[in-house]
C-alpha cells in the first residue's frame, strides 16, 4: 500500500509542466471530459502516472460543484429485474461522465431518510428513487428540500418532480381480463402499500376488468400493504387456507412471485390444475418455472435510460421547466400457469 | 427545489450557539457519532432543521479526511446470492455509522479500473471488491497503489491483502463425489476465468474428487473462461451438442444455472433423466425448480460480514500487521436433480 508517499503530493501545475499542457486540459482529462484529443489526453496520463498524481475528489468537488456522481436508492439490491434498470441507467450516466451509486435501503423509513439527508450534503448531483415510504409529511418535506434534481422511479408522487412510472394498470387489467375470460371468478391480486403507485395502479386494472365484464371483485382477496416476497408467501398461505380459497393469483410486485410459488408448493397444489398464477416483470423464475409462469411485462432498461437522461437534463442543461412525467407501457404475456378454473365440486383440490 | 436560498449559508458556529453546544458537538451530530446523548442530539437537530444548516459532505470530507463511505464494486447487482452479502456488509457498517455504496462493473476491466480510480481520488474511505480482471498487471498496480484499506471478496490474491473467500474446493470435491458416487462418468464442470480463485477452487475439488476415486477427470469437459450466464447458455448447449454428452452438469458460478437450465430446456432434455444439475449457491430458481437443484451452498451474509468487519478494522482502528485471510465453508445440499446416469445404450436420450 502507498502508506508512505512521497514526503509532498504533486500538483496539478507540474503535471500541466511536464505534459506541456495548461492546467485546465490537466483538469479536462481527469474529469473525462469528451473535448481532449487522445494524444493529449495520453500525454496527460502519462505525466500523471509519472508524478503520482491523485486528484482529490473532494477538493475537486469543492472547486467544480459537483462530485460527478448520481445516488440512487433500490429497496434491495438483488431483485433480479433491477439489473435492467441499473445497467441501462449507468450506462448513458456514464456516455456523460457520470457515476451511478447505488444504496439499499431495505424499505426501511428511517434507512430512505437517512440516505437522502446525506445525499443533500453534497454527496452526489442528483437522485434517482422510488421511495418505499408514502410521500407525505416528513419525506415529502425532504424531497422537497432535496438541494440536487430528483427523477421519481415508478411513483407518480410528488406532482412537482420528474417521474418515469409504469402502466401496472394497463398490464393488470389484461392479465385480469384473461382469468375472467378463463371462467375464474375467484382471482386474488397481491400488491404493496396503497400510497404507492404500483399498488394503486395494479388494483385500478384488477378492479377495471371486473368492471368491463359486469364482475364485482371479491374485496377479500385483493391483498395490500406490502411488496416483500415474505409478505406474499404469508399473504398466499392465509389466501389457500380458506375455506374457498381463490382459483387465480396475480402476483403484484416484481420480487413477489417466489413467496407466492413458495406458498402454493407448502399447500401441496398444482399450477394451473389447482391454481393458476400470473407475475409481475419477467424473470428467470418465471420463464424456467415448470410450467412457465405468465408475465405482466415492461421494459425495466426503458425505465433506466429514461429516468437518467431526465435526471442528466436537470444536471447537465439545468432544465427548470415543467416537470416532465414518463409512463412506461406494459405488456401480458399468458403462458401454461394459467388455465380454466376446476368446477365448483372438484375446487377444493383433490 | 431550494435552489432559491437564502443569500447566505448558515454556519456550524450558528447552529452550536442556537443549541447550546460546542462547534465540535455539532460536528459529531453531523457525523452520526454514538458518543452524543439523545437529549443534546435532539437540540443540535432541531437548531440544523431551523437554521435550515446543510453540512457541505465535500467540505466536511477535507477538513476530516473522511467521507463515512465504503465502495463496493460489484460484477452485477441482480444476482440474487449477493443480495444476502450486501444487506450484511451493509447493517455492519452502519452500525459503526459507515454507508455502503455499490457500483456495478459488469466485469468489464476498463470500469473496474476507472471506479478504482475514482474510488482512488477520495470517494470512500475503503473498498470492498473480487475484480473480475485478474489480479496482474495495471489492475495489480491500482489495488497495490489505492490509498484506502481494500478487503477482497472471493478473491485469494493479492497475498498483502486482506481477504474472505470461500472454499469452493470443498463443496465442488462433495459435489463431484455424489454425481461419481451414483455412477456419472461424463460430468462437466462449468466454471470462470482460471486466474480467478472461484474457478481455480471449483476444478480443484473436481479433480480431487476424481482422484480419491482413481477416476481421470474429461478434460474437455471442464470449462472455464466466463462466470457470466451467457456463456454457461452457450457452453451447455455446447456440451449437450456432442456426439457422447455428459450425464451430469455442474454450474460452478453464482449466476451460471439459469444458463444451464435454458440450455437444457432448448434440448428438450429431462432433469434427471437426462441429465443432472447441480448449481453453486441456493436461490429462488434452485429450490422453486421442478425438481429442486442441488446446491454447493455457504453463508453469503457471513462474507458480507466478515469483509465488512476486517475493513472497519483498517479504517476506525488502523490496523497494520499480517493480512487476514478468512476462508468461508461449503457444504452439499443433494436434492432430486441428482440420479444415476441411464445406462449406455440410452445415454444418447430418447
Amino acid at each position: 500500500m502507498t502508506r508512505e508517499k512521497a514526503p509532498r503530493a504533486p500538483t496539478i501545475r507540474e503535471v500541466a509542466k511536464l505534459a506541456n499542457v495548461s492546467t485546465g486540459t490537466v483538469s479536462r482529462v481527469v474529469n473525462d471530459a469528451s473535448d481532449v484529443k487522445p494524444a493529449v489526453r495520453k500525454a496527460v496520463e502519462e505525466a500523471i502516472a509519472e508524478l503520482g498524481y491523485v486528484p482529490n475528489a473532494a477538493a475537486k468537488s469543492m472547486r467544480m460543484g459537483r462530485t460527478r456522481t448520481v445516488g440512487c436508492i433500490l429497496r434491495e439490491i438483488n431483485i433480479a429485474q433491477l439489473g435492467g434498470f441499473v445497467s441501462t441507467a449507468q450506462n448513458v450516466l456514464n456516455e456523460s461522465g457520470y457515476a451511478l451509486l447505488i444504496s439499499n435501503s431495505e424499505g426501511r423509513r428511517e434507512r430512505e431518510i437517512k440516505l437522502l439527508r446525506s445525499f443533500s450534503s453534497g454527496q452526489v448531483d442528483g437522485v434517482l428513487m422510488g421511495p418505499y415510504t408514502p410521500i407525505e409529511g416528513e419525506m415529502e418535506e425532504i424531497l422537497r428540500d432535496l438541494p440536487v434534481p430528483l427523477v421519481m422511479i415508478d411513483r407518480d408522487q410528488p406532482p412537482w418532480c420528474d417521474a418515469v412510472y409504469v402502466d401496472h394498470e394497463g398490464g393488470t387489467r389484461l392479465a385480469t381480463s384473461h382469468l375472467l375470460g378463463l371462467g375464474h371468478r375467484r382471482i386474488a391480486l397481491l400488491t404493496g402499500p396503497m400510497g404507492l403507485h404500483p399498488a394503486v395502479s395494479r388494483v385500478r386494472g384488477f378492479e377495471g376488468a371486473h368492471a368491463e365484464r359486469g364482475i364485482a371483485p371479491l374485496p377479500d382477496l385483493i391483498v395490500s400493504g406490502s411488496f416483500l416476497r415474505d409478505h406474499a408467501y404469508r399473504a398466499t398461505s392465509a389466501l389457500l387456507s380458506l375455506s374457498r380459497r381463490p382459483t387465480a393469483i396475480i402476483a403484484g410486485g416484481i420480487d413477489m412471485l417466489s413467496g407466492v410459488l413458495r406458498a402454493i408448493r407448502t399447500h401441496g397444489l398444482a399450477i394451473p390444475g389447482d391454481i393458476s398464477v400470473i407475475a409481475s416483470g419477467r424473470s428467470d423464475l418465471s420463464d424456467l418455472h415448470q410450467p412457465p409462469i405468465a408475465v405482466v411485462g415492461w421494459e425495466q432498461s426503458e425505465v433506466g435510460a429514461t429516468a437518467a437522461s431526465l435526471l442528466l437534463d436537470h444536471i447537465i442543461r439545468g432544465r427548470r421547466d415543467e416537470p416532465r412525467r414518463v409512463l412506461i407501457p406494459t405488456t401480458f404475456d399468458p403462458q401454461a400457469s394459467c388455465a380454466p378454473p376446476r368446477g365448483p365440486g372438484s375446487a377444493e383440490g383433490p
